[in-house]
């Protein structure tokens, strides 16, 4: 977990505050959804004083982004397994498990919907995903080195096609996610980025 | 626009209602989202009786659910352009322009924000969503028989498949949501279909 400089030593008594604090708004937004997210209510869930909370967080927008910027933190780091193929399955699957876990895909529902009404929490999504795609950005590029795609491939745009068809099924369509769909949202991309798709030549 | 047989007669007080209805309620979502909607100031925008919009909806999911089905009546028909990346591309292009569209981007991240905190708006929504993947459908299983991609091709699976990155764009990353998206994801799903990422074999 990485931490904003200076912001507070990871460890200390600010950190286990924030860790509780959003641990309590995440069960909160699982629970009740963020129409039903109360700073009063996550304070007393996480066992800190409510003037805490209002005076760090100050609003439920500002405790929303910043459980985002909590989960980007945690992100987990991208695999190296030396193809492209097999490093954009290892992501498949990552976001997949995480979508299809009860506590964590409906957290991800809550958060996207909160995106959809507050500026605030759209901005912290969108940097939640950026952090994200950053992450796994190089797995493209290193396949652009060994010669598996394109140099000119957007590295960018392969990682966002390997999550989009998952993303898709857990917003729009309600169909299922397991991990055969993970498997074909990796191979499409990689089969669409080895084609010359996401190269710049092409639109 | 088909209606449910025996529901109505087309064009007469009923469906007046009916459409009056369903447009206050889309501007009404669109101006303040699912938990500004309200049956009465619905009746009212639409000057139609109160006791009509009870009557009739009952509560503010019956009225959104009823809202995505007749989105799925007015969905458009699919293009027949004798390829499948033509095909495609016709279906991305729709799709992007609708989510673009200042009114309808709106109004769709509406309904899915309220499909993730009410099981009947879900319902709905994935019955949308099955609507349109069944309208497009047809394009890829006339590209098998043509031969340009295998006879065992999950037709479903290559229509959200184009969809799924426009989705992405404007439910998650907040990325930018152009023509040459659209193109992308028609020429990404194309590629990975006649090349049987989508055939059953590889599912």
């Amino acid at each position: 977990m990485r931490t904003p400089p200076g912001s507070m030593r990871p460890g200390g008594r600010t950190a286990r505050v924030r860790a509780a604090v959003l641990r309590a708004a995440g069960d909160a937004l699982v629970e009740n959804g963020v129409h039903g997210l109360d700073l009063a209510d996550v304070a007393s869930r996480a066992q800190v004083g409510k003037t805490t909370v209002y005076r760090r967080w100050g609003s439920v927008p500002g405790l929303v982004a910043d459980l985002l910027d909590d989960m980007a933190e945690q992100s987990l780091p991208r695999s190296d397994t030396g193809s492209l193929l097999g490093d954009l399955t290892a992501n498949a699957r990552l976001v997949q498990r995480t979508l299809a876990d009860p506590r964590q895909g409906v957290l991800f529902k809550a958060v996207i919907a909160a995106a959809t009404c507050d500026a605030r929490t759209a901005e912290a999504l969108n940097r939640f995903y950026a952090t994200r795609i950053e992450e796994w950005a190089p797995c493209v590029e290193a396949a652009a080195r060994r010669g598996e795609v394109p140099p000119d491939t957007d590295p960018r745009e392969v990682i966002r096609a390997v999550s989009a068809p998952l993303y898709y099924r857990l917003l729009a369509s309600g169909d299922p996610l397991d991990e055969d769909i993970a498997e074909r949202a990796a191979a499409a991309a990689a089969t669409a980025a080895r084609a010359g798709i996401y190269a710049s030549g092409t639109g």
